[in-house]
């Protein structure tokens, strides 16, 4: 999604980027970048998703390399980064989160070891969906999904749909996907879903739904993916895993939640926490090289870099609507 | 906590056994043995614990050897069974459970690969107690903790201190203990807890209680055992334990709960569940016999086997109070 | 492989066997069956490979149910057993070996839970094959072989293709073949080998090999099986694969080995034994059910079950030749 | 077994250290620090183990602090050290190992991440046991040591010592030592080992000592550590160990080894590789706190810093004998 350009390049024509002025006013304006650090790298952006930034490169990184970029950058000294989950390093800084203007403008700097180099056969834009990817990809790790595993997805977003991309290649052999909008359910299913199931939103309907689900699925769900996180949703996952298994939570909805916990103790399902990702690009670009995973269908809108581009592409993004993925191309 | 003995003993003498008829209705009847089957053994009962129970033996009993029984009998063929997960068989059958009128007889027959030999220098009523050490051990099997986990337990009662205790013998270096009552964190401190905080019941002191038990860890808490259920001592607990950990929820107080799951899960805290106990006899025999624990502290009261002295008992475990662990000595 | 008959069927037809009545001396003879115990079913043969055996059902089984079965009884209660390592029971009793007839019957009794049932889109050829493709099933599974694994595979004989076809169907994203003849690297390259490397037998071009198959693979080796089991194919092997990973041992041709054993534990890189298999079945029908794995190549000689036949399947099986898998059609 | 100091601290005295100029040609010459880096720290040696080096501290880390130093020093930016292998960082400048002049000075400079804080009530001749003491820690957690874990320990110089202090530190209920010599047998058992046998050198003695040592466990051996690392120990490990299970090699007496590994993989019986140590401070200085292992009758010699002493020094250590550990007092 980006392209490793020359330290002194750049200067001849000004960096631009989209600055977020306030709630719902962005802006685009100059942008100075920093200086390199012996360890950092220039790269002009070229396709960028909305919720999902990101470039990198690695040693040996040369000019003109197309790389894709992992956007968090941890402190590497603590002991959840020397433990390897840097995804949980309490200075974790974020490119693209508030102060700092993100990855929305056209050269960035950034530390070269986050920056993954794409094969030939990769587009930038593909290479640009390795994060949105790498949250499928990191729970499937934690959950351990092989070729054993019978999997469910609550949600159809876009975080259900990665995870169904991920859990396929992973190599589960049934995967059963729900949602409330049957539109949403048919897209899951074209993008390879075993099974798909309505739900509803009403709490009181979590035993019919678990009934359907458990019917579709035809034998024991070994885990359950809730991508979505209200009351519902993490009830019907509870009460849906068979015995001895897990449920992962990685939608958000939700701060406080009232569910059935006990009930699931006592039947050893464990509850997983996913926090976004870590170590996960080079396997999302091996996926991506090798075909298992194809996220071009996620792609369904795509912008150029104006304000006025800008401003709807993150219109239609908050919409929802049929909207999976958003894309820049600058 | 009993011994075998010969298949044709016990004729002379008429078994008898106490029946539970009606809620809070005990009568001690006569009990007629079921026939043995070819892995079957039969056992005399010499002590008991209260909720609590089993007898067994093992290949090459012989008539005379003291044994502990590990009570539920699985079905040895499902998918959980034959993974080693035992414990969650649909089918298990549970010695004590109407039901079957339990293990409060003189003489009752059970599988002989669920009776384990006691060694030399462990007691009928030491080894009574491998029930209730069971669901600390499993516990902190299914928590991994080593020399390297510092451990908190919220929850003073009995399941709180045979976790304790469990965890020491597992290696864990510090361990932290919370109750509302003093007098069972006393008895706590005595058993060899590092630590010990006293917390409140009101669900609006859960930062404060937090911040107590961190001050008191004085470092990261890396698994924590909730051996109450409530939602108060499970926010706590949450909210207590270092990003990328375990809490384990043992304590079945509430069906539902109301917690902050979605921070938790934020933080990568996994919700680990807990359901009795699989394969532990033989390392709780281990760690009687070793000396690493010794349950002796925990079994504060003692009855014979009459219809009064039975009553009183129940009562007396019933009531909580000082009680840890109530024996039957028949 | 099989399907399940009437326990009162084949009276009327004498049931035939072939005897191993000495060294390469082999009759057809009658075979009373045995009595069928409480979780026997009585199954009629149909498709049988030679070396791989075995015909199963279970619970539900129905007259007519087509079956595969897994050959190897184990006793169920010694320590392996109860841990999952059925395969290292010491009282296994292997269907096929000396002093039993073996399967090549037309009629045999087997454990109920040792059957397993056929989809109807795979055959009974394909599934005999499962008695194969376990071995390459359960190496993957002790090596931990996934979607970031890759995979170096020494020997292209049918333990290697079986090793060759699993690892793929566990997400291994590169493999890597080798073998000193030229036709059996042809055919491992026609069943997806992403590269093949022709080796010698001699001892002093190890590492010369090691150089060859390091630059085919491109980049570091993650896990390595040497089907073969000679100094020369081990050495390969510990010298080629990464450090921090494993050496799979399947091949059994040598007993003692004279092996550079030190430098490869200095890399931290582990010897992982592997013994036939367990608890493969169901997951080997899984990737035949689902089309993951294709056994059919693999089947290139079909025989009836005549004294002249049979005498012939053994000999061309045993010249190796470019016989994969020897099948037998009752 | 060092004190951080003021960076410009040190210019007063000359830096003194020990240089090795040749084979067993050593010579105290000025030393002089390079530059401080920003993550670097200056401490001054105050005790030393003979191969065992090391000091260091940690952030907040202040003049006066007593430390103890990790020598290795990886990249950190490889593929095995972002898994947090670092030990196998095909980098790694090892602290001590020519051409550098190693630790053997008044002052060293040293990463600040690799010298960790000593409590109280640890000496500094106790800290700088930490190097050994990884050895055998970094063995028992890649072998998975703990309270179900009964273990063999090959040969009983200094590494078969720590070894047994860490396995028992881990938990393992049941240690059984070997040696050729009685006497360091008998210090073997003074440190704790359950039982010990004398072994032979001769290879065709494998069976006999097999059999010596089961008899002596008595029960199943779950973890076999070689620290020896010759054909007869190894076999014997590899013989001795039960079904499942696994036999880690730490000595590395030769280069090339002829055993009979065919039948342990049978067995599988898994050779586990071990080289140096990782993340392994803090658990052993936790273990010397607590008190849970006493590293202090191993240090069996004590030196000072003169030319004379230095060379007995390595001659005492050289021979063997009875010396375990020769430590320096700067």
């Amino acid at each position: 999604m980006a392209e490793a350009i020359r330290d002194d390049e750049g200067d001849k024509n000004q960096n631009m980027a989209a600055w977020l002025l306030g709630i719902k006013t962005l802006k685009i304006q100059p942008y100075h970048l920093p200086t390199l650090g012996p360890q950092d790298v220039k790269v002009r952006i070229k396709a960028l998703g909305i919720c999902g930034s990101d470039v990198h490169h690695f040693k040996s990184l040369e000019v003109g390399d197309r790389v894709a970029l992992e956007p968090g950058i941890s402190c590497g000294h603590c002991s959840l980064c020397k433990a390897g989950s840097y995804n949980l390093c309490p200075e974790m800084r974020f490119f693209g989160s508030p102060p700092t203007n993100g990855s929305l403008a056209h050269k960035v700097v950034h530390p070269a070891k986050l920056c993954y180099k794409l094969p030939d056969n990769v587009s930038l834009e593909e290479g640009a969906m390795c994060e949105p990817l790498s949250v499928g990809v990191h729970a499937c790790r934690r959950a351990n999904v092989g070729p054993e595993t019978n999997v469910m997805i609550m949600g159809s977003g876009p975080i259900g749909l990665v995870t169904l991309l991920a859990a396929r290649a992973f190599g589960a052999p049934r995967i059963i996907i729900t949602d409330v909008d049957v539109q949403r359910l048919s897209i899951a299913r074209n993008l390879g879903s075993d099974e798909t199931v309505k739900v509803s939103t009403d709490i009181e309907d979590v035993d019919t739904d678990v009934g359907k689900i458990q019917n579709a699925m035809g034998s024991g769900i070994d885990v359950s993916f809730d991508c979505v996180g209200f009351d519902k949703t993490m009830s019907t996952a509870l009460n849906a895993t068979r015995p001895g298994s897990k449920v992962c939570l990685i939608g958000l909805a939700k701060t406080e939640m009232t569910v059935a916990l006990t009930p699931a103790a006592a039947r050893e399902v464990d509850v997983i926490g996913i926090f976004r990702y870590r170590s996960t690009w080079p396997l999302c670009i091996e996926f991506l090289r090798s075909g298992k995973i194809d996220v071009k269908p996620l792609i369904t809108h795509r912008f150029g870099f104006t304000q006025k581009e800008i401003e709807d592409a993150f219109e239609i993004s908050a919409q929802g609507g049929n909207a999976i993925k958003v894309m820049f191309n600058l």
